[in-house]
């Protein structure tokens, strides 16, 4: 089930285009639905922390009217930064999927702060379960479409 | 002039009210002078993100048209919590001046995710200049107001 997710997110990153293109999609799942999809806007909206998985946090909150995401999973093209992780933990999102690491982001030549999810986990009370690497080469691929 | 900027923020705070009052607000400033000055609005906004110093850097970005804020310095209540840190990090802000500490929020019974900004700091490579206690305990006082 995770994969298919990921399939998803996946395609979404694939979706943007031009000046606009970016390796960063994300998803909000509950009981098995999709709830939001959407990408990294940065440019779009000229605002450093419209990461992914930010904007999906978000929009999950104004379509359930809810700051509490405690029956979500995110699930991420990329292995969510330090923001984007923290804006999951005070949603008390339980659980993240991703597919490529901070690591294999800056591999390929992405900007990253190198924290990463385990380490923050494990500052913050290991509350957050995380699935990593699920379709981590295909989400890796993301990051050629660039250059 | 650290402290100035600082009396300006807490009076910010002060003004929310109700069901929206907070003990959280945030500033940006440029070459001595506001760019914006906002609080905290999850309750109002329904967005788990709107933390104030998320909203600072938001604004700034949408004044100054640019998610490049390297001029900025950043004034909050209370020290900010990775999520917000990390924002700053993304938007290239120098320098971050709070009062309160996360510790001190704890203890004041407001939520928080317990990894300090000094913490954040050293594991991203030391870029913010980071001015600690300044109105500490203006700031602690603030906390008060919600008892």
């Amino acid at each position: 089930m995770d994969e298919e997710f990921m399939k998803e997110v996946i395609e979404e990153a694939k979706k943007t285009k031009g000046e606009y293109k970016t390796p960063y999609a994300a998803l909000i799942v509950r009981n098995g639905k999709i709830i939001t999809k959407v990408h990294n806007e940065i440019k779009k909206n000229l605002d450093p922390t419209c990461h992914a998985e930010i904007n999906a946090i978000r929009k999950a909150c104004q379509i359930l009217k809810t700051t509490d995401l405690s029956g979500c999973t995110l699930y991420a093209t990329c292995e969510p930064c330090s923001m984007c992780f923290t804006a999951a933990w005070w949603a008390n999102i339980p659980k993240i999927v991703y597919g490529a690491s901070i690591e294999d982001a800056t591999k390929g030549n992405r900007r990253q702060i190198e924290i990463t999810t385990k380490t923050l986990n494990e500052q913050s009370g290991n509350k957050i379960e995380i699935k990593r690497n699920v379709l981590r080469k295909e989400c890796i691929k993301l990051f050629e479409r660039l250059l």
